[in-house]
């Protein structure tokens, strides 16, 4: 690992050949899902009862939002079995992370807690500055509580995360702090730069450029992903290089996630997705397929530009429009190549890193379970 | 040092015997504010350059937030030399912590920024939580650059603090690292706890008891302090002991430092504090001083209760009245006896460490510097 604490977390270096593109088809066999979500299963109930007590130790107060937020219970501090928990995929690339380098995933715990915990916190606080009303079907954590609880809540599972990493038992814990550390850094200079794209004009000087946003979402999505398995691998004793390796196979699949996560925001089904059809770009928000298709040229890629710059606000009618021309303008097969060749460098990285079977495979399965989705 | 991260903050253990009050006079002599106005002049420019580099290495837009929260930049970015910079009370704490142990105060550096960038967080979060628009006669972050980034650069400069520390060189990294942790966790308790005083009675079953409040006052603002020195002794290489007494020391100046600050929040000179008159009461804070007069019984004590509970909101006149019916009743004599007890015990606490001089009268210079306000 590099030692580069300071500085700012270094501009995506997952290039991909060219020629690398539109080689995996991405399974939906029902076996693969099946396995997925046993082994999602399975790394949930082994990190389960370090994540409950290390929320049961925070103030009860920040205690209740923390398990409002990671869906245990209800805004009234109720347990809620209805409660939309999330897959905990950072959780079991953690636990898998140590396995895959012949270790027990037990040493794996704290990292695993870790990570779910800065996961939660970077939901909570990116929802504040994102205004972000709805998280995972029901109110985000400040709707329900307040802002300022919210931001508290945040900062009490952020705080908790490093404690939880900082106390662990063995010889590599300094290294897996300063891990996640670097990771943090990161996830709030993704932030930053997602927050800061908004103020930017769609074409011309000072466009947000496609490498920029491969930057931003390397940081924002690729990192934690990334640094879930490097602390497992790290807590298991793995060499150096391996942990890079590792690390860097977490990062393509966030750049794959979020290319997904991209083409859904605009294309995907409403009752799939929770939100509105075509809800990014009515948002204005300067994601992939946008600016891909405004960097492609042509006349679709003209046509999209003078509307973008034209409105104000897009509404619904506007927004379809908008939709077809990104389209059109090939946005949404470059979004698609996009996601394929970061997922295929993600299953050609794990290959590198002469990992220990089955928790390799495992890896592959995980991988290819969590861009499953209708793309 | 025990080892109890995972557990919510002990309950302050800071008690005092009753015996022991009223003993130091808060000198007031010139002599000892030129010393220690140097001494923090010293350590500020001991620690600056590393300050600056951690803040420098921040992203361009959280740095420039960060810039204007400690005072070296105004809102638009540029160098503010009228900017209203702290006192730097922390960083010096720590410098002093490592030299008072014999060490050369530069290895207490990475530690100094820790809590110096700690500090600016908790402001940055703090006055988002309270609704509190000003901060150092300037607006506060969020009102100079809006909630959602306010949140982002505290995020940032929580991550760089524990970043810096967790890449300190030397054998003490770790053990330094648990420590701010725990800090962190006791400071995000010490808030949740003042936010939820809002909400309690003012009298009957819930009223917030004089001990709980010393509990929140200890969470909020001692542990920080108390770190400060204890990362000083842990990166000086000083067996726990010390560090123990360091920390308990710092606390009963972080608890000295809070009545005064409730004293000044009710009786301060506008011209000074920069807050209305009475703006404490006027904001409905259940402070020390209110708290101890309830608990005082009485005629004066009953009369402020029964006005406290009638009111829905505290204006100019009630508050006047109010803030008489407080001191009538005890609240100002016994929160400046509660400030000089914590003081005496601090003092008290640095001879128990067999400290190295000339640091450890640097220290009792300091102490006695930061209460010495007109109160």
């Amino acid at each position: 690992m590099s030692a580069r604490p300071m500085s700012a977390p270094a501009v995506c270096s997952l290039t991909v050949a060219p020629g690398a593109t539109a080689v995996t088809e991405v399974s939906t066999s029902r076996v693969h899902e099946a396995s997925a979500t046993v082994l999602l299963g399975r790394c949930r109930d082994r990190v389960r009862p370090a994540l409950v007590e290390a929320v049961g130790h925070l103030h009860p107060w920040t205690g209740e939002m923390a398990a409002y937020a990671l869906g245990w219970a209800d805004a009234t501090g109720k347990p809620d079995p209805g409660g939309s928990e999330g897959k905990g995929v950072r959780q079991t690339l953690a636990v898998l992370g140590a396995e895959a380098v012949g270790a027990d995933g037990a040493v794996a715990v704290p990292g695993a807690v870790a990570v779910e915990l800065v996961h939660t916190f970077s939901l909570l606080h990116d929802d504040i500055m994102d205004a972000d009303g709805l998280r995972r079907q029901r109110p985000a954590v400040w709707k329900a509580y307040g802002t300022g609880p919210g931001v508290l809540a945040g900062d009490a599972l952020l705080a908790q995360a490093v404690t939880i990493l900082a106390e662990a038992p063995g010889h590599h814990t300094a290294a897996a702090v300063r891990h996640l550390c670097r990771t943090l850094n990161a996830l709030v200079s993704g932030q930053a730069e997602d927050l800061r794209f908004e103020d930017r004009p769609w074409r011309g000087p000072g466009a947000v450029e496609p490498e920029q946003y491969r930057s931003m979402a390397e940081h924002k999505t690729g990192a934690l992903l990334g640094c879930a398995l490097a602390l497992g691998a790290i807590l298991g004793g793995a060499p150096d290089g391996t942990v890079t390796t590792l690390d860097r196979a977490g990062r393509h699949l966030g750049l794959a996630f979020q290319a997904v996560d991209d083409i859904l925001g605009i294309w995907g089904d409403p009752r799939v997705t929770g939100k509105p059809v075509h809800a990014d770009l009515r948002q204005g928000k300067k994601t992939f397929p946008v600016l891909i298709a405004l960097a492609g040229g042509g006349e679709a890629a003209h046509e999209l530009a003078v509307l973008l710059d034209s409105v104000e606000r897009i509404d619904g009618e506007t927004a379809e429009y908008a939709a077809e021309l990104v389209e059109e303008a090939g946005g949404r097969t470059g979004t698609r190549r996009e996601a394929r060749r970061h997922l295929d460098a993600a299953h050609r990285t794990l290959r590198e890193a002469s990992l220990i079977h089955p928790a390799a495979q495992e890896l592959d399965v995980l991988f290819t379970h969590l861009l499953d989705r209708t793309w």
